[in-house]
């Protein structure tokens, strides 16, 4: 078994400093939390630029160069709806130290994603969605079936591609929680990896319940097959559940300073 | 779904206070350490009374009046290994808040803790083994098989059966961690319940990682299917993590209070 995949999601232009730093093409707020996440143990950086419609080409190449050349050609998560700003960023990505993934194909209006993740031979992220949150698994898994067939056709290995159940607030839809966790126990024992936006869980939660919520989450998914998760690597207490899911899985082998590895 | 039980380990005679507690029956610091498990959440307590072979009756019936009284009529833990100490136990034991908990019976020398329990409709702890440590899964659930039968034909619900797969220290056996959590997931899916002492895993490591590691532990443990261990209730991060799932799985309504209730 190899290592879970950690994710990090703090260069996002969600956050008003990435805004304004995209927008004024401002190296330091961007190159800041990609140092954080990166001593934090982030395997790879998700750069959400947002659907920048009108120059989202060139920040995501500006990004893209910026980030790697910093950081020793770290590998990247380019996030955004803009396919052209996809194929810019892929365009000047270095695969040095891993592929490139795109982020994110759903089996909708974003199934050419998996196109253009076979195309390039990057890896995707593959939402198990079509329109808004999916009913039940029965629908998560023909959406994944359907992205995984798409992929195959068009010569995508089957683990370049990360599935997303779709992680759902527990605060009003606590009832859907347990659906999530089987569906990636579904989508694991069909051997394939998965990934998602693990704090939606948590949204709207008092912020020191966050990481609780969080962890006991990420320990539960891991039990049931989840390989990568998109989260903040410096929330101190996930980092921890993580690394220690690993040691129980075997993933890493157990010192007592594993968590400082 | 019922809500996971905790069964506070913390009045054992491996504790150097307890022991010479017991030895001079002196309540104080015995219902201290009920007293701050409570506290913390604990809903059984365990009080072991190690072997005592000499004047485990008197020690047994003493203790479960001394707590039973002080703390409303607690549900208890019987725990030692002398059968005649567990039944001085059971006659003073007052059932009000729950059924008393024999701990505990195996597939070996202490299978008759089985009958005992069946004779005096009270629940009990099942180890899944016979002699040492099960050597894997299939020795696990053969034993659990064994202990299931003799409980059934005399006439004990497997409701009041709490199977222990045994949990092992990772430390040592970090290989051994994956088959124990399976196993979990095997009882659980016969339809049965499940304990165990939870912080063996994390013997001998050290002290910060122990909270760690048990709650990690405990959230894959609970996505298996386990419904109870015996643990330390004043590790806040543990309990923390038990309420957590307890939310993810539904078991308990969210509120943005759920810690403290």
């Amino acid at each position: 078994m190899s290592r879970f995949i950690v994710i990090g999601e703090r260069i996002h232009c969600i956050s008003p400093s990435i805004r304004r730093a995209l927008a004024e093409r401002n190296p330091q707020p961007i190159l800041q939390r990609a140092k954080e996440q990166l001593e934090a143990g982030a395997d790879y950086l998700d750069f959400n630029i947002g659907p920048a419609e009108r120059d989202g080409e060139e920040i995501m190449s500006w990004g893209v160069e910026l980030i790697q050349k910093e950081f020793d050609n770290v590998p990247l998560a380019l996030d955004t709806v803009n396919k052209k700003a996809i194929e810019a960023g892929l365009k000047v990505y270095n695969r040095e130290k891993g592929k490139p993934i795109i982020n994110s194909a759903d089996a909708g209006d974003r199934i050419e994603m998996i196109d253009l993740a076979a195309t390039n031979d990057a890896m995707v992220i593959a939402l198990c969605a079509k329109e808004g949150i999916p009913r039940d698994n029965e629908e998560r898994i023909a959406y994944c079936t359907e992205l995984l067939e798409r992929a195959m056709a068009l010569g995508l290995d089957p683990n370049d591609i990360l599935f997303d159940p779709l992680f759902l607030v527990i605060k009003g839809m606590q009832e859907k929680q347990v659906e999530v966790l089987e569906a990636i126990g579904m989508i694991s024992e069909m051997g394939l990896r998965t990934t998602g936006g693990l704090s939606n869980i948590s949204n709207g939660a008092p912020k020191e319940l966050r990481p609780i919520l969080d962890s006991a989450t990420v320990a539960m998914g891991i039990q049931c097959g989840l390989t990568s998760a998109i989260v903040n690597p410096c929330d101190k207490r996930l980092m921890e559940t993580i690394k220690s899911c690993d040691v129980i899985k075997g993933n890493i082998l157990y010192a007592d300073s594993f968590l400082d590895l």
